[in-house]
């Protein structure tokens, strides 16, 4: 999605050969503007998919998933972050270990929000190594639903993340994917387009 | 705001006199064209204020902060809560105690993301005692930034923040009032039309 990707060069902060920072768009400040248009682009993607649910985490998920629930017109859940979750009949759990934070948490979704009769598509701002989305895709197992995919606003393709996902049979697009952040510079993975 | 008192009605769950679930369309699941309305609404009340900036908070304030920052056209932050923030030359920062939760959080919005020169709309999804909300009007202080006012989705009239807020003299427009949860039921305050 190339005004994405401009905004990523023109605003991201690359703050080590891994971390890249988009706290103007995304992360802390949000463009409403941008995230309508990854919302939509989502849509279109997904849209002969069957989504009747979208499933996201909170807190930089949520922007880019009302967006997209605001298209394709379906209800979004977001699961919520705990340090930890009692357990209880009535919530889906997960243990979700951040690589970025260096600790654990338990994400947790009401059982009243996701059913087996759902097709589910899971909308997350970053994809890196793989953990949160592991996570949101044990929640949706746990509920028996369906999943139609992940949608990526930005993936960093040189961690194993994506790979390992795809590898499972998942669907999973990515909007931005990054294949270095070396020296300081964002480079892009070329999108291979169908012919 | 009909819509919003009817999907109160028909959706909330009264769980005691002084708390009011909504976790089927505001604060789990988020139902996006509602979240649109909502928008809508904030924008339409506040179209002749100037303002230049949503301010929100983690998580439940993002979704209608969002919509109403896509239809003013203007960014959106929200600040981040953390159990406790470094003091740092790079942040606002202020304490919020939460009585529904009996924690005090820190909140913290960076100062690359309001300025002096910002007109700020503040947007909530509950007003009860006011605590969060008044945490944000101080990060406003501190970055020198003029408030607008606040939008609330829901407002419980019968707790005190709403009366003290407004009587330091901050325009608080709440799209649905509670001026009682007792005996399980939802009542609103009526809203007083101009003539």
């Amino acid at each position: 999605m190339e005004a994405l990707k401009e905004k990523i060069v023109q605003e991201g902060k690359v703050l080590s050969d891994i971390v890249l920072k988009v706290d103007s768009f995304l992360n802390h400040q949000i463009d409403p503007q941008l995230m309508r248009e990854v919302g939509e682009e989502f849509a279109s993607r997904f849209k002969d998919t069957g989504v009747t649910k979208i499933l996201s985490i909170e807190s930089s998920g949520i922007a880019p998933a009302v967006m997209t629930g605001l298209i394709l017109d379906v209800p979004v859940v977001f699961a919520r972050k705990r340090k930890s979750v009692t357990l209880s009949d009535n919530l889906y759990t997960a243990s979700v270990y951040s690589y970025t934070k260096n600790e654990t948490n338990d994400i947790a979704v009401s059982i009243d929000y996701l059913h087996s009769d759902d097709t589910v598509l899971i909308i997350d701002d970053f994809l890196a190594n793989g953990q949160a989305l592991l996570g949101l895709l044990r929640i949706v197992e746990q509920a028996g639903a369906s999943t139609a995919g992940a949608g990526i606003v930005i993936e960093k393709g040189f961690q194993p993340g994506g790979n390992l996902i795809r590898e499972g049979g998942i669907r999973v697009e990515s909007l931005a994917t990054i294949s270095s952040l070396k020296n300081g510079k964002v480079e892009f993975l070329e999108e291979v387009v169908a012919r």
